[in-house]
């Protein structure tokens, strides 16, 4: 694609005299992102939001961030063209890749998961030692560590990549039956990963991957009650929330359906059943192609 | 002063089991702060407030960077030595100066006026076009510009060193009569001042200098009502409030006197008037020495 010229001329478009009713944009590459939306579905009970699964691209984890950061302009585009208000990169990988380039490129504010979830960490730290939890790639880029760094620059940061938690978080987005044995085995894993942030005596752990508030469980079982876990998706939407009410830009009643999910791969039937286990409620789900500026019909 | 040792001495004797009745440290050069402690005291009803002013080496702002450092670090020491719960650096120069290394020093929260001032414009702007007016020295600094930078890589940021502003605030702070020809003046100053950002097309204008609250009306009448003003003291003190809730930290009930001040310098009956009139209350105010551990009296 080419980056610069075509999402300039959708930013502009997007940010003319955008009404307050307009949807929220939320993307992510893969199921983690429905975190992030159910939690801000909970948290603007008037809000519509447009939620783009890029499944055909997934994982972006093990991706260049060139390659990643070319994704999100382009998602970020595609989604302006509906005339969102604001878009959430509800991915860390996503965010530590593409962030800053597309708040270079549009007019309207777009938001990341690390800031938000940085942020609450170093209130809430008492000891100042903070432990960070997420995959591979995003430990490796570092962005929690900077973005508590930039905050307050006395707090300890201990990360840890925990990919074999994704894999455990997608397995309940499936909605696998309960099953003892392999509930142990994740017990297991959980312990392994997190008795070294245990010595690292942390107070406080953020949820790094938008796949973990699934896991939470098995991770307060291991850090005990005397750590505080800090879910980005609940930050992430706190932080949404608070913009919107300093702008002025909240949406003042519900206007049609409140949440609209599309999907570039052909996993239509998998990203519904996981929006009806997360959020709770039945949402329309269609396959789309970036390259259109279709789903007017939502406007 | 030897920095590291007592330092970390006085911070690990500070952290150990504060109270949330403990104070809240709060400083400047000079009378600046007091748009702070005023915005504090406003939003934060039950806590309880030690003000530091260093008259004695009032203006910070013509002094080397490291010089200032070490006042901050000195002066949190002295303020972490009243067992206070937190310290709040009401002055922009020795934010920038000093925040960091404070941070590192001490156990407790450190909370500096820029972020929170970056943020708000950050959350605020429509146009992603933002002016910052400060002192000379915080502009040099480019505190705001990476402030805003972290939070919001695509947002435009024109910085102004506006220093007779603080003239004219500090000969508001000293209660002058209204002077009818002063005023024409002022308003000369800020026109001369603000017309070029004016025409920069910025919807957001941060007062990047504690003084300048007392000055708003100056900038607004220039400004016009499209260009939102950012109060660093309001922000820093929503922020403070922000932590502290989210911490449990909040004070329960009001005990004993809310705001007490001291002074390093001679001019112990200009603060006790500035006092006066910026919170509209009496307080005390004593002459303190900086190497003293004084004022136990308090806790």
């Amino acid at each position: 694609m080419s980056i610069t010229d075509p999402v300039r001329d959708a930013a502009h478009m997007a940010a003319s005299a955008l009404p307050s009713s307009a949807p929220i944009g939320v993307f992510d590459s893969g199921l983690g992102g429905f975190t992030v939306l159910d939690a801000l579905v909970r948290s603007l009970p008037h809000e519509r939001f447009i939620f783009l699964g890029d499944s055909a691209r997934c994982p972006y984890g093990p991706r260049e961030a060139d390659e990643v950061r070319s994704f999100v302009l382009e998602i970020c585009r595609f989604l302006a063209g509906f005339g969102c208000k604001m878009i959430v990169i509800a991915c860390n990988t996503a965010t530590a890749a593409g962030l800053s380039a597309a708040q270079r490129a549009f007019d309207i504010p777009v938001v990341g998961v690390v800031v938000p979830g940085a942020r609450a960490a170093v209130q809430m730290t008492r000891t100042r030692r903070v432990g960070v939890i997420a995959t591979a790639g995003t430990v490796r880029q570092g962005a929690y560590e900077d973005a508590i760094a930039h905050l307050d620059a006395g707090i300890h940061v201990t990360q840890k990549a925990t990919p074999d938690l994704v894999r455990i978080a997608e397995s309940r987005f499936s909605g696998v039956a309960f099953d003892e044995a392999s509930e142990r085995e994740y017990a297991r894993i959980a312990r392994e990963y997190l008795e070294p942030l245990k010595e690292q005596d942390i107070d406080t752990l953020v949820l790094g991957c938008t796949h973990y508030p699934l896991i939470c469980d098995l991770v307060s079982d291991v850090m005990g009650p005397g750590v505080a876990l800090v879910s980005s998706a609940e930050e992430t939407a706190r932080e949404v929330r608070s913009i919107l009410k300093r702008r002025g830009d909240l949406a003042q009643e519900s206007a049609g359906a409140r949440v609209q999910v599309m999907v570039t791969g052909d996993d239509v039937e998998k990203f519904r059943l996981t929006a009806q286990g997360v959020l709770g409620m039945d949402v329309p789900v269609e396959r789309v192609d970036l390259g259109s500026r279709g789903g007017e019909e939502m406007r």
